[in-house]
């Protein structure tokens, strides 16, 4: 037998064993898990440890980041926080052939450790990122421009979740064949045919991350640990806006990996220079067989389309939508869609843009609304939110990028607003961008509006001729452009059965009646599924069988007993 | 609730749901278990049996094929048998568009039916064709050349066996999630916030199959039932020479469908007229979803590079490869590769071509062997097995087709023969073309010749520097053409290893030492993979978790509890 062949049980996998269980039977049952607090908290994380990390994130302001991988002796600087903070990290800069040739020497011994080896370091790899989670946030925080609590939980918390969910079905989907299998064969009169089968999984080759301005670390977080955890090293490319993040991310990966024993070159940060298209050239090199990317649909499309020597999975834009029939609590439907419009400015990949409405208006528990009160009720709930400020801010964060601000000017000249957006001085960041999000009337028949994703703080109050019509738009225009999310609100049952045969033709994951404390928005790891790779706005979900088990695979020898 | 969401258990499932579950520890097990007895004894299937198939076979010839599809009216029969055997069957003709539209149709109800309706039809459809599996025997001996046994067993039992492992898997992955979750979260003081979440397997949308002219059931079943069960309507295109298998797998797949309330038009036959196209104008139809091929390289790739609206899974060609290093049983390696070379006339995708000696010979337990004595040896034992006519062509069926015999007339000119192809006068089937297969004789540095597939049976024996010299060229090979077996012959741990390892990095199946009853070219269902994926004869295995888990998704809607 070769070496690593047979797993004795590595010390990482023994430390988090206990973890990575409970995460298989998380993901079997799809209720509430979560293994890493999302409350940031001095009772969770201690006294010391917001400012602890919020000094180590600021030591790296200015400077060259600790990195010691191979490299071309050049460094980039390209980020420029949504706050207004001068970040200028210097990151060290390598060739993607470079980069290439360090992942695949790294390759082999990686994968001869096996799977539970792997899984080990991972979850070493996670358990570091959380003792270090403050850290993170910050990173997230100032170059994604979320607020602080929610670049905690969802650049933080929610992203170390959501990579172990998929190390769990990546682990999953390793070992549900044993190691080895003892195979007889009764032979008529003569000795039964015996043989031993051993089953090696094998990693596709190198693997390419490629992460996004707003969820650096959300977004990248199940790509990278999927591909890692089933034996392919890993090449994180971070978005040039958003670099820090994935930059820490890498840092703690490779202080593990050393520590363990194995190649740190299993997991490179490639930070690139200003119109290098770095991303093109690794995503189309040959050696390069898994790529994941979250973005824009043109160059999604562009990557599933070129880079044909790898599989491709995509997060791209879509039509988040919600159907509007009738509800038998208003103010909680204003409510918790007005929280969704406002957090992060709208800037999520889940946020809702296109409101169906009947122009006849709805019934609610406060009597008929017309459709000029539906709208101005969740427009209300969103001026409500933003009203103040201090405390506005903190829901908004800032803008991301100035696509969002042109988008954002560009909308005034599209329809009737039922909400302006307002330009915000935020009171700790002057250099901040903030702009509370705008509400716009449309018609059904403005399609040529409403059919491409507005990103950013804009959603569209949209007249249909009835529940019907809003069914039929979700549809069509989700068959066609995709979308992450929809929902529905509706107090007949006949109704939201017809909207989730909708979703289910639209293939778009749909949620009813939220008028609580759950946001269309927002999914839960081990339970919510992200994406669901059945319409236009992505090819697979975040964390799936689909998702980890074409990432390796299984290659046999087999011997008489 | 939507119907058919929650699962009630459909009565097909439950007479099946015994089979599914041993099924389903098969797989997880990987040990020896079949489903389907893979002989053909009147003991195990009854008397008559065999004169019944026959007979039914028999009704099928020079007559229209009794199948009630949507058509165009016209009738395909474009059949010519190995065995000379006028076969004149006419099947309905319809367009891509035309079956396209009737799938589609058929889809929702299929869907809604949900994962255990489906796999308790698919078992049924397996049953159904299992006792007729002597006129599928039949149908795949006239078609394929196979000689009967084989047929039987390979074009029967084994095939029902793999499709069986593919519904196995498929409904393994439909059911790791459960259909629907409650979710609670604490949330402070409040109440807990509690959801309850549906799950909705969703299918991709039409799964195309395109069967090929050797093993018409074996190849295409795996692909036709994984996505079947997994809610796709399926249309079948055969190879223009091996119709009939698959129109009897049709026939009686719609006739199971029909009696449990399903459309029929869930499986479909596409015959195609000569130079039609028909497989290229359904690969590219934008409803088609899921493409599964099993043919030549240029296609294989041809689709991969086209059919880019679906996912495809393409089996195609390789160089399969023996290293023979030393060897404790002499008698036992000539037997067991003379018999993988003479069964079927080596026209199995999983034949060894390449069979790499190092010219200065090997240590065997009846001595020190020169180059040529092994090559003799293995080819004596080939002449054995065909020295007898009447029990030859019981080994080696007939040739497939006008393609093989070309190469067998080419490949007189590029090397030493050992042994020489011998025309054969089939002892039942006057109008045969058979052909005993050659070895020839080459040496290392003709790259050229053997880094080709010679399909049908022809194989070299090729003289290298060394063993170690043979695995390098077994890694380069296999590494740059592919191939779906691989070798090795050796006393000794080291050079096994290294086999090992060679065979890892190239991501090519191995068998160790094969000297007894268990042959390269053989896998077994539940215990073997076929195909890797991991190498260029194969972009997937048959039977694994990334062959089915891409087949559907999952869509989901929440609401509060």
């Amino acid at each position: 037998m070769m070496a690593g062949m047979t797993e004795t049980p590595h010390p990482l996998y023994d430390r988090h064993r206990e973890t990575l269980d409970r995460a298989l039977t998380a993901i079997t049952e799809r209720g509430y898990w979560s293994a890493y607090p999302e409350s940031p908290s001095p009772r969770v994380y201690g006294e010391t440890a917001a400012a602890d990390g919020k000094a180590a994130f600021e030591a790296y302001l200015g400077g060259d980041f600790p990195l010691d991988q191979p490299g071309d002796g050049s460094s980039v600087a390209t980020e420029a926080s949504p706050f207004g903070v001068p970040l200028d990290v210097r990151y060290p800069h390598a060739g993607a052939d470079q980069l290439v040739s360090a992942a695949t020497a790294a390759l082999p011994a990686w994968r001869d450790a096996g799977p539970q080896a792997r899984a080990g370091v991972c979850l070493e790899i996670l358990d570091r990122l959380h003792k270090n989670v403050f850290e993170l946030a910050n990173a997230v925080q100032f170059t994604s421009g979320q607020a602080f609590v929610m670049a905690f939980q969802a650049g933080g918390a929610h992203a170390l979740d959501r990579a172990l969910e998929a190390v769990a079905y990546a682990y999953a989907e390793m070992s549900r064949h044993p190691g080895t299998a003892g195979w007889e064969k009764a032979a008529g009169k003569g000795d039964p045919l015996r043989m031993t089968k051993t089953f090696h999984v094998v990693p596709r080759g190198v693997a390419l991350v490629i992460g996004c301005n707003t969820f650096p670390t959300w977004n990248s977080y199940p790509g990278l640990f999927a591909s890692l955890v089933t034996g392919n090293p890993v090449v994180v490319k971070p978005h040039p806006r958003a670099v820090l993040p994935l930059a820490v991310t890498v840092k703690y990966a490779r202080q593990v990996l050393a520590e363990a024993g194995f190649d740190p070159n299993l997991v490179q940060l490639a930070p690139e220079a200003q119109g290098e298209k770095l991303a093109s050239t690794l995503a189309l090199h040959p050696a390069v067989k898994i790529v994941d990317f979250t973005g824009s649909t043109e160059y999604g499309d562009w990557l599933e389309a070129n880079a044909r020597q790898a599989a491709v999975y995509t997060e791209k834009a879509g039509l988040n939508t919600v159907v509007i029939d009738s509800t038998d609590d208003f103010a909680g439907l204003c409510r918790n869609l007005g929280f969704t419009l406002t957090l992060y400015s709208g800037q999520m990949c889940t946020t809702s843009q296109n409101l169906l409405i009947p122009r006849d208006g709805i019934d609610t528990d406060q009597g008929h609304k017309s459709f000029d009160e539906v709208a101005a009720g969740i427009a209300g709930a969103v001026a409500k939110l933003t009203a103040d400020p201090a405390r506005g801010v903190e829901l908004t964060g800032a803008i991301v990028n100035d696509g969002v601000l042109e988008r954002l000017e560009e909308v005034t000249k599209v329809g009737e607003p039922v909400l302006e957006s307002r330009s915000v001085a935020h009171p700790s960041f002057p250099g901040a961008v903030v702009r509370t999000p705008t509400v716009v009337k449309l018609d059904a028949g403005d399609t040529a509006t409403y059919s491409r994703e507005w990103f950013g703080p804009i959603s569209f109050a949209i007249a249909t001729d009835s529940t019907e019509h809003s069914l039929r738009i979700l549809r069509e225009t989700v068959g066609e452009k995709g979308a992450l999310t929809a929902a529905v609100y509706s107090t007949d049952e006949a109704v939201l059965d017809a909207a989730e045969a909708a979703a289910i033709d639209a293939g778009v994951h749909l949620s009813c009646n939220l008028t609580g404390g759950v946001f269309v928005n927002q999914s839960a790891a081990f339970s919510d599924f992200h994406g669901s790779g059945a319409n236009p706005a992505a090819n697979s979900a975040l964390t799936d069988g689909a998702y980890v088990a074409n990432r390796f695979r299984v290659v046999q020898s087999r011997r008489h007993a």
